[in-house]
């Protein structure tokens, strides 16, 4: 087709004139120059007429003290791989894979093909693609088992738990997160081809929030049973996140800069929460739906007032309630979550396979995501309605400068 | 939070000042105003602090002499349901079915909660969501055997296909989609509540392309093997898409503005891709993978020349290429796709179960789809990779007007 033809486009609201099609791809795609000269080296190229829009071309740095996919800004799709390491794995094929698997997410967050990329065209749209890489206990123990956190090991065993080893533990996660699903969809292809001389797939979890351009960047997420989840999140770049994710220096030295990811499949059963009326999921939760307020104020961050009876002098936050006993009374028992929805294909019979991908980051699991799991598993009236049916918990390492790789400190 | 509070807000790229936050509700929620409306009298209400942007109030109409989802513009997220209909079904009860469904896929698509909506606040987003039912051979003879298109039945054999029951077949058919994943999933669990007491789900297919703003709307999708994947797709609003999707009247009175819809199912073996390289590739589909245009052309709209032949005397475009055995000698035998790629979780030992949702449109399966698969069947090289795992046919009824339901002539 000519450069400046212009020809009738078909949308949601009906036909419009496109814009002048290379006209439009020329501005899109400068951010991307940098990702055409690396392609064509790799024997693709950029496709003009595939024209790049504002969120394709929004990148997130991989390199840096820290790594990316935390303190980001929750993008619209994540998904989650733990890999097992193969029975042969050495510190070197560990070092090996590290090194590999992050030149790989250097080039792909930045909307560049990984070296070996047999599909480089489909690493062409960043979309805020990062990857995030965890180290489960059998990774930490293969290489310096001394340096093994004392909170990398399994949860304590909690009653509400129904846990299937098909979402549970792993060697090494691979935390993948970006706006576009194809992009995702490529980066863990990449990734997963790169690792499968040195691990098998354990398990993989797909979830999902908002699209981009659904809503403002920092609108709370709401979770499959209509819920405003996570409002009491610490806020990326205040010191309650800093010191929540990152700690106060008493971790192992190794880990300086880096955190903890404890992940939790979560299954909400959509068909007995359906029983309950809105009064009993506010209730059961200490929040409004309509807004996530609590039950005491009017807007969504207004603080709880525990105190505040109703008429016949039982507390408008329940004792029960959710919002209530994830609370702990010790603040530094805080956590940083960053969960995503994941709405599975029901099996036969059933009508939905649906729940959430609690993802939680904290300096120490033991000090801090245990004690608030131990008051929700004692007491929280939402264990009704939800199962905690997958579990593991990894350490998230620093990040690294360009040359290095990460989880490089471990070696050293 | 006061109303003109700023505060800083964690973006990928840095953090950057959020919006007065009020205020860009006020402007962003406009578009929405019927459906806080709506929402307000069943017990719901909108979140002003949740603000919507451009993406999330997009709808398309859903009322029309003809179903949308065909002629829209591919979403980024298709869901696909296959229902079957309890034992008990009489005409009486799919009627009561359909219209119920037709009316929660109005309010849903209009960014209103349906009727009997628990989670109603999912609803507010539309994000251009559509729902498109379709009729199974057995709905129909349940209702008036006499009026089955002679094309509504399980489609041939072909030598290539390695089916499964849980990807075939069906009664009724859900297609929904939208360019917001929660959107989607709401109204899938909306539609499969108020199916619950007639159907059984026979299985669900989950796809996607790229996501809203990453690329040009109109942009040709990308498939998992890194092919442009539909690039002569008859483009709607012509008269060439009127023909193929709605035929020449030809059809059965009740289906006028209706058509029919093959779902297959398309496994694409991405290990044995792999050991495929780049030129290899372009032969085996007759396309550039840098944009997609035919081996004889240099863009994607080139029109392939099949009498070209290399130095040696060989065409350019092998006999054997994906693009020349799909593309039929006689111009009626032509089809509308609307595709969307799958990444399910691998099985045991697997890296990936990745593919094709070939959703393909057109007047009259037997005259248009039949014969293009029929030459697919007997030759092209792309079977070495790909394997269609499931195939269902459905009748896409018209569309209705407002007091009216989906199917209502195969009734009259």
């Amino acid at each position: 087709m000519p450069a400046n033809t212009e020809k009738p486009e078909q949308t949601g609201t009906g036909v419009r004139r496109r814009h002048l099609l290379f006209g439009g791809a020329a501005a899109g795609l400068g951010a991307l120059a940098a990702a055409g000269a690396q392609l064509a080296s790799s024997g693709a190229a950029t496709n003009p007429a595939q024209a790049v829009e504002a969120n394709g071309s929004e990148t997130v740095p991989f390199y840096g003290p820290r790594q990316a996919g935390i303190d980001t800004g929750a993008q619209a799709h994540g998904v989650f791989i733990a890999l097992d390491l193969s029975p042969e794995s050495t510190p070197q094929r560990i070092k090996s894979l590290l090194k590999l698997l992050s030149s790989d997410a250097a080039n792909l967050t930045q909307g560049r093909a990984a070296l070996a990329d047999t599909e480089g065209e489909l690493a062409l749209r960043p979309a805020r693609l990062t990857v995030t890489f965890g180290f489960g206990p059998r990774l930490v123990d293969a290489v310096r088992p001394e340096r093994r956190p004392s909170w990398l090991k399994e949860l304590p065993a909690f009653s509400i738990d129904k846990l299937v080893p098909e979402f549970s533990d792993g060697d090494l996660l691979l935390q993948i997160c970006g706006d576009d699903p194809l992009t995702v969809a490529h980066a863990q292809r990449m990734l997963l081809k790169d690792s499968r001389s040195f691990t098998t797939v354990r398990w993989v979890q797909t979830g999902f929030r908002r699209a981009y351009g659904t809503e403002k960047p920092g609108t709370t997420m709401r979770n499959l049973f209509g819920q405003v989840d996570g409002t009491s999140n610490p806020e990326p770049g205040t010191e309650g996140f800093e010191k929540v994710v990152y700690g106060d220096g008493k971790i192992p030295a190794w880990t300086e800069n880096g955190t903890s990811l404890v992940i939790r499949r979560i299954s909400m059963n959509l068909d007995k929460w359906d029983e309950l009326d809105r009064s009993g999921r506010e209730e059961s939760v200490g929040r409004k739906l309509s807004n996530g307020a609590p039950l005491t104020g009017s807007g969504e961050h207004d603080d709880p007032d525990f105190a505040a009876v109703n008429p016949v002098g039982f507390p408008v936050i329940a004792e029960f309630s959710h919002l209530r006993r994830a609370r702990p009374e010790d603040p530094n028992q805080r956590i940083f979550r960053r969960a995503f929805n994941y709405d599975a294909s029901p099996g036969t019979g059933a009508l939905s396979d649906s729940g959430l991908i609690f993802a939680s980051y904290q300096a120490d699991v033991d000090q801090q995501f245990v004690p608030i799991q131990r008051s929700l598993d004692e007491l929280d009236l939402l264990n009704e309605w939800t199962t905690p049916v997958g579990s593991a918990v990894f350490a998230i390492p620093p990040g690294c400068a360009p040359g290095g790789f990460v989880g490089e400190q471990l070696f050293s």
